[in-house]
């Protein structure tokens, strides 16, 4: 696919067709974004397909139960915003997805963050240019229990970066919401 | 350009011929990035277009200074091994670079090195597109001098997430360093 009809077509999608992705895709997808760049080469990403709406759901509960447990001990958290889907029963903050993709590594490595959010970039291209929609799941992350974790090959010192949901897209693509102009600060020339 | 090619040929590029980049371009980059998706269409990137080396040796000089106070102020801080070029004044962070475009915004941004860095892939997809290769210097994001960053119209609360050096590539382009297989904690279908 031409790379500006890509950018241009590439919406974060929330609502899916019962259509499942195959397991190939999802790991191809994840190959073929290992061409990103990371400082100094590092590539220290860690991946978790999840294919199962079942795990999703789980994936989803627990996140929802600490993200509601930090709006309790501290009300002014960002997330609070959040507050009333989090508390409900019927809100899965993965919502209809058929496929997650998690991208992480260890905590304690320096560039961490900006490493997956390149992937990231990678991968919801990758799927687009595949005719699937994505969405970076940030309420997603934050998952402690001990036993799930491990359930999900995570070690102790794993950090959820980006869950990215993955399907084909239902009905039709809404426009992209407009950009606002670039603020440039300055210009030297 | 295909995609697909696209991301076979994107190189971090170190090494520039002469030439300049229009402004234009520059501008252009800057602007269709804008497609990048951020947390929350929260948008809180800024930037700064540097086409000048004069000011680019500068912002070199000023992060080399405070980089190596860091390391001795902390000799365990992981930028020491970069000493011996932050101590050389033949050392440009940005290399010959002939412009670099800053991508930063407010430091106290929740979101703000993540949808930084999906700007940063975009930059740096679109100026492959263009037949311009690029660099993420870490190392040139260390600016604290008050009257350089007003200079450059830096707010004092704005953070250089991600110096993009941009300019067309000398000589051939080399292969792309070997990606490791992606390590796949686990699979749930």
């Amino acid at each position: 696919m031409d790379y500006n009809e890509l950018i241009k077509n590439r919406r974060s999608i929330r609502d899916y067709k019962d259509q499942p992705v195959s397991i190939d895709i999802l790991k191809e997808i994840v190959k073929e974004s290992t061409l990103a760049p990371t400082s100094g080469n590092g590539q220290p990403w860690e991946f978790v397909i999840v294919n199962n709406r079942d795990m999703i759901k789980r994936i989803s509960d627990e996140s929802k139960k600490n993200l509601v447990a930090r709006i309790e001990a501290d009300p002014t958290d960002y997330i609070k915003k959040y507050e009333g889907g989090l508390r409900s029963d019927k809100f899965n903050v993965f919502y209809n997805a058929p496929a997650l993709i998690i991208i992480g590594g260890p905590q304690n490595h320096k560039m961490l963050l900006v490493d997956c959010a390149l992937f990231a970039a990678y991968v919801m291209n990758a799927a687009a240019v595949r005719g699937l929609g994505t969405c970076w799941i940030n309420l997603g992350s934050d998952v402690r229990d001990p036993a799930l974790r491990k359930e999900l090959g995570m070690s102790p010192d794993y950090k959820i970066v980006a869950p990215i949901i993955i399907g084909y897209p239902k009905g039709i693509i809404p426009p992209a919401p407009k950009r606002e102009e670039p603020v440039i600060l300055k210009i030297v020339t």
